[in-house]
């Protein structure tokens, strides 16, 4: 049985955790900033080192690749991301691209008969210092021009990372890969939550990037003197606003868990000490993992908007402000991710995965695959963000397994 | 038994309804707008006309005096005001002066021998057109300079006001009446809400016009990934809100009725559709006739939020912001006014008043007594507002045998 090289896994994923390295086991490595650079270099000379073909494309994603015998076949990616929020931690991304890599090493060793060829990426600004998702939403066509022109993290940044490393906005518009040369995506990545930890289970196969829905709720009662008008007599649309934030709290926790809603922003009219809020304009957001579970929550958030002003004498407004598909996995990927984790004697339970990672968008385009590994205390985006040792390798070993069972299937 | 001339006192009413008539069964007479000055000066004419020494003091509150035979006497104050709102109704005020002025009109045709001077008063700018209480508080000599600079209605219109009757901010300041040459004040009211109507009473007594204190209340957890973050370990501030409000709502009308609170305003932060609210500010208003009260209150609320807070894992912070003390009515003035609805065989109830009157800076000074007449739907500051004929008629009568029963006692 193929497996993985601790030692050389292990010595390699401390050295990258040199590279940006803030003094409190964190690290810093904004997207295209002079520590993520270093790590860019670091990565380069290690793929050249080791004799992979190295690639580089149009969105700065960086590439090792274990060609197979048959040049017409199609490329499995697997990988993650190197750079890191600022002041961040050493395994979210990181951990991901040293798990494909360690599994491309072992691979190209053992000499392995692959039916696809196998290509580590390191996907350029996940983190989204300055796009968000820049690499991977290039990769698979769906950035637009208007995102670049307008990034999250200012257009002077983008400008000035694109320069570093030399490419544009007519490069990375030209990143696009042709999905029939892609046969599907697989990555591992800390789980950044406790779910894990919590149940004492090592891998967490995630079925589903969630997607998200949200609208602003605006109940409507009667602005009022707050002295004079008595209180059994008013139409307080707070009152409405507040009932429905927690019915719908209890309501989703009981029924529709692990799926999530928020209410993260209220507005009170007229707004004053002194007179009984008239209007009361609230935020919702809901989130899980298939449209149908979002159909449904949907219905029952407004079902309980609508019982809510109904039995408090309020008139509901509901406008619908956002939808975000959610990313499905791939059925193949996920068998092929059990069987790995059977064969590893390793515990795994499907969870869905509430945060973005680059795997969203290469869904879209090909049949992709996800893992979790246990994060200590749920922390990320953090110095003290931390993945035990036993996990990591736990990480490459069923990244390992999974293609090796992707290639026998 | 001395009685009112109903045909007198409604014939006046109606008059004094015509000015500043918009047409729709209300009237528009801001202070010291052109029709206000309408108002006055047929009050003056009337007075005159009467035979009633007349008074105009420097902060423009007019009187009409019937002097009892010991010039060494202290003066009764009676009234209320003849301004009203923008598009207000006819009865607010205007009643008051009015069955203040038959009850004069009664007493001196009745040659009545009364131990006081009587004085049927009109206060300038009651409804704050241009600073709220104006004639009420100066006579009362709580009026500052820096409210005449800041005053509610801008200083311009202030300004153009007062040169319209000819004061200025020195004879207002100066128009303080020194308490010793006042033995009382009395003033009848409409109700502006439904709890005579609802109960079928015909007179309400006012023990006190409520006080007010108000606070912020800034609940923090932590501001969380909305997705991410699984709903059972969210702190989330909103929640603790959001909870507060309810439970205060109805602790206070179980408990504290007719108390009133309010919570008018809420801010959440960061304030993100994605992001849990970390912080939730919400401003605090309660009400109620007596410091006792109000401390109880406050108490009760104050241990509601630290419930609240403690229950969901945040932390609570309490800002102090405004207190206003309640007004006392007079025992003697209340004792007085059951008499009188004895003797009229008038039902009657007291009810504090959670609207400010003119009575509530005279209550600062000397022995203040007032009573409310039904209220239509009790509707008020609206053209709508209407009071029945035999409502108004009472208070005209309740007014009149106070009097007697106070020159009585």
């Amino acid at each position: 049985m193929v497996t993985i090289n601790k030692t050389r896994f292990w010595e390699n994923f401390r050295h990258l955790s040199t590279i940006g390295a803030t003094g409190d086991s964190g690290v810093s490595r904004p997207s295209l900033s002079p520590e993520d650079l270093q790590a860019r270099a670091w990565f380069h000379d290690l793929v050249q080192h080791d004799g992979f073909a190295y690639n580089i494309d149009g969105a700065g994603n960086q590439s090792a690749i274990f060609h197979c015998s048959d040049e017409n076949a199609r490329t499995l990616l697997i990988g993650s991301h190197l750079d890191s929020v600022k002041n961040g931690g050493r395994f979210d991304g990181a951990l991901g691209v040293m798990c494909a890599y360690e599994t491309l090493c072992v691979l190209r060793d053992s000499d392995a008969q692959l039916p696809f060829h196998l290509e580590v990426i390191n996907f350029t600004d996940e983190e989204g210092s300055l796009v968000g998702l820049l690499g991977s939403s290039a990769l698979a066509g769906a950035l637009t021009r208007s995102e670049l022109q307008n990034p999250r993290g200012g257009r002077e940044a983008l400008i000035e990372g694109m320069a570093r490393i030399g490419i544009s906005d007519e490069t990375i518009l030209n990143a696009k890969r042709d999905p029939k040369s892609l046969c599907g995506y697989l990555e591992v990545h800390i789980e950044q939550g406790t779910r894990l930890e919590k149940s004492g289970i090592n891998i967490g196969i995630v079925p589903a990037l969630v997607g998200s829905r949200s609208f602003w709720l605006r109940f409507t009662g009667e602005a009022a003197h707050a002295g004079t008008m008595p209180m059994d007599q008013r139409r307080d649309a707070f009152w409405g606003a507040a009932k429905f934030t927690l019915h719908a709290k209890s309501h989703i926790m009981e029924n529709f868990s692990p799926g999530v809603c928020n209410v993260g922003q209220a507005t009170l009219l007229p707004g004053a000490f002194n007179i009984v809020p008239g209007q009361a304009d609230i935020s919702l957001e809901f989130r899980h993992g298939s449209t149908q579970d979002l159909d449904t929550m949907e219905t029952a958030l407004l079902n309980i908007a609508e019982d809510v002003a109904k039995n408090n004498h309020l008139a509901l407004y509901v406008t619908p402000v956002d939808k975000k598909v959610p990313s499905q996995m791939d059925s193949m990927m996920i068998t092929a991710l059990e069987n790995a984790c059977n064969k590893l004697e390793l515990s795994s339970k499907q969870m869905l995965s509430f945060a973005l990672h680059d795997a969203q968008y290469l869904s879209q385009i090909i049949p992709t695959g996800m893992f979790f590994v246990p994060s200590v205390n749920g922390i990320s985006h953090n110095p003290a963000e931390l993945t035990h040792q036993q996990d990591c390798i736990n990480g490459a070993e069923v990244m390992l397994n999974t293609i090796i069972e992707l290639a026998a299937s």
